[in-house]
């Protein structure tokens, strides 16, 4: 794999808190990325110029995060043929409909791959790069499989646990 | 006043029949304009071409019209410090919601003027790059004036007629 | 320039927090404001004679901002042929959308300038009058650019500091 | 009862084939009424001269019909402390959400009375006029009564028709 | 004027904080009133009881507020031929679109004059309440004018000390 | 089984020709049904009528289909024990998002089991009926069973052919 | 009975406080259920395996909730010919609303029978599952008119002490 | 590359005129396909053995499309780690929005890489998967260089036109 296989875009530094999940899911799957932050709208010279060097340095997949009319993604789109990720970031007042929408809709011939808004977009943007380069690397397949296999066993370890206090005595042992 | 006054770009030739009625308006005062073809997503690099080009051709207003995830507006705004009017289109599934969020919701730092979505819009984005021309040149100050006469007149022209007709007469007059 | 070349008008004064980025930032830019309370619904004959004044005052950008059922900029832009740029405000429970609608969908023949709902809003009118201004004062566009300068330097040093710090020491030294 | 008791007022011609209906309902009431085209946005001075010349002919009620930006209702109730009842008319693409939001959201203070968008607004709005004119003549409150016992007999006849028939040779009749 | 003139009916005693704003504005217009707990779906036969004995009681208006799925207006209109005024509340998750369409989306026949989502709804329900009756008894159509010159006051008078003080000054002095 | 095993009540007779498609599911099902017309806001008293009779006639389970601020399910469910499954009907210009919020949002303690909007609605409302009376009577769970096989193997069977023809073929073949 | 009448499945163990309320009630009602915690997404094959063991052990309804794109109520449903009612739950940033059309929007076949929104659905669910179970045991049936009267006696009591205290000082005796 | 290299299905047959422009992009990059029809809700089964027999057969990358609460790309997701794009089709009444909410909103885990609703959705799911299979075969990178220059060429070109003829004849001449 390259030393930057995916290069993680955001359109301003307060995203960072929310992409953080993100970059550290590569962590775990031994991934390497590079962040950087670059807004369409206020600094679209700058974007080009990371666009071309995440390239340079080898990215193969896209992730770009971005609130409000989230132009980001598309803009990056528009300037490879790697695939690009889109979070879209809830802010006020429409909590990401709005990034979700200018993300989603792109017109034929550009892709966006859009996931979840927020939180859960962060990591499954992380996944979705991960899967991408599994095509190409076999080694993240199986990391790819036990990863899933470890959240489906905590899941039914939760179970197993409700199964033996009851919901009551589970959901008062949540609060605390 | 200029040679080209405001600089009209479309995301696609099948935006072009909306638009048309923009460019009419424009006729009617008097104000020379251009009109481009440019897709923010699929040539990025053409409509930055065509930015400076109508910038150097004396441009002061640019108005873009768009749909889905019309990141057009927010890009001329972001390659150019001169107004940019917003027109957002219709498409399906969305109707010009997703338009319309994307040129309205842009980050501080680069405004859009976004009007009403489709026709009524192309109306008022002319008449609002008048009204910013008319700041500078008072010529186009009484033309509007005379245009809101107008409109005005027609207005209580139709409801004397109301008036004569009585509403069940004027409706079936109107229906053939 | 003219002694106050932008009117605001709110309507109410619980609008005034939001707006007072707006007026702070056109007082960056050394251009001249008043801002007046005034109410379509509730003081129409009063908007009138501020709408009136405000033109002999030499204003020539109006600016209005209003939440709900916001019918504040398009009364503005029904009783004078000056740009209205509309900012619509956030309330309980619809969040802004009720007022965005109620600036975006103005009929054909009466345009106002809407920008985003809220904050970013009330900052992106402020330039959006510049920009405007700017048509007819050449002096405003250097400004701009100089402003447009300094927000993307702003964006290109954290991205500086990001990538010496990496995302996990940036992201923690922000929450404090 | 006056000889004007209702005064109906829509923001453009091609609305009047909607508020047809609610006409021809106050004609089926005995109840007088005006109908007049004035816009809130493009003839503001010749809508407060209706509003004053309908309140003089001795209006009790107003019902105003708009779409888009519907400012129409709220000026009226402005200028009035008379009951305004708002119908919000479909129109492309938001088809009636916005002129519904620009009624309903009226700010505390001006009250306007919001029934359905479209046709069954244009209904209900004569009903409701009734309604409160019936609180001041209690001739019509009989006749509102054996309106609603007509509205019942007829459902119940086609239940009746509906149990004979059968759904299937009902529904067959129904097509041609 | 009746012993109770207004029959106010909310769907559930945790309404009653919101529903409490229209019963003081009813007192500061010597509007007699009544109100009572009765819900659509849980209690329909006590309902029908309560519209029974508010109309022998003189009741010439209804308010009915109600969240969610809010029947009650719709209910209470189905019973009376009396005008229903429709006050829809906030609830999470929908924050009051779900009952604003509740009560605006009535089928033809069965009018409720729908008011603004929560507290703004509540002062214009009695406002609209006040009125209705006005277009009977006269002495209340002074006492809404001089409400509305207050109001109209109340509002020149922050604008005046907004001209004074400055909007920086002004804001700041709003926080504490 | 009883003589009469569901009873479905629609609003008005517009509502059969969506609701049919219920009625013939369940005579597929050789459940006994009726299907009656009542308003819960034109005719409640006939309403209340209809659901005690349908009791009594021995319906063990209600189907309610309605448009608009749709009451009917929920005022069913306010007069029975009984389940009943509410289906939102499209209608201008909400396509049967009123009606659906004023189904599903049923305040606690009175629940209607919704259904899609809709045809699809009005097959899964004889289904989910089916489904409810088969906890009761074994026989229909079989008959459920053989309905779903049924159900798969079209698909299969079309998948099939999909497979033989390639999807250029078998698009072509679906036109005419 | 069977041992366990009513399965119900969270999506994951953060939604066990609020389906809480529906375990809760079905205590109440002496039905006995079983909780467990799968994914739709994360846990298929344990899921189906839940749903196959449910149904051994004797449950005749389900019900599920989950928040997002929440399958899971439709893949249970897609597993069985039990009836399976869904709870959509609130989950950053749509509320619910994503939840909720991925339960109601059902494809002709498999029906979900949709409640409220989170709390409101997690007690109408557990309603509607007794409702269902009703059909089969007759006990429940007064069960359920019983706990509907004291419902109604509760709210009445409340009516009674608004009445005695008047809103004013039933609204203060409210707050803390 | 593989025999088959990308898996497509389908919800339903009546889905595969959308899809089709999916299918004929990827025989323009001699990209080998599979087409399925399976439902997640109505063949679970069978759909199972379609994602693993396509797997077997080495696809790398899955497409689904579905309508209203379209589970299936989910679904298909849970089922394999190979990238899963999803394409929401349009349905009566929500057009598109349920599906696109059941796809985008994915919990974390399970990423759909979630593209446009429709048409438009149907060709980016196909370029997007192109892309992904360019991060392993270097030869497709160039195919989608060269599309996308033809695509810049065409929009080129369609602007050269416009510049000659002007937009009232270009308008007229789309027609026909």
């Amino acid at each position: 794999m390259n030393k930057i296989s995916v290069a993680i875009i955001v359109g301003s530094d307060s995203d960072l808190a929310v992409i953080a999940s993100c970059a550290k899911l590569l962590d775990e799957f031994d991934v390497a990325y590079s962040v950087d932050i670059a807004s369409a709208h206020r600094t679209p010279e700058h974007l080009r110029k990371i666009i071309s060097d995440s390239s340079a340095a080898g990215a193969e997949v896209f992730i770009a995060a971005a609130g409000m009319a989230a132009a980001l993604p598309g803009v990056v789109a528009s300037e490879t043929t790697l695939p690009v990720i889109g979070v879209p970031l809830e802010s006020n007042p429409f909590m990401g409909t709005d990034a979700m929408l200018s993300m989603v809709q792109m017109p034929p011939g550009i892709p966006v791959a859009t996931v979840a808004v927020g939180k859960a977009g962060a990591v499954n943007a992380a996944l979705l790069a991960v899967q991408i380069l599994a095509v190409k690397y076999p080694s993240l397949r199986s990391k790819l499989e036990s990863y899933r296999s470890k959240m489906a066993e905590t899941i039914k370890e939760k179970g197993k646990q409700l199964r033996e206090l009851g919901i009551s005595h589970y959901t008062t042992r949540q609060k605390p």
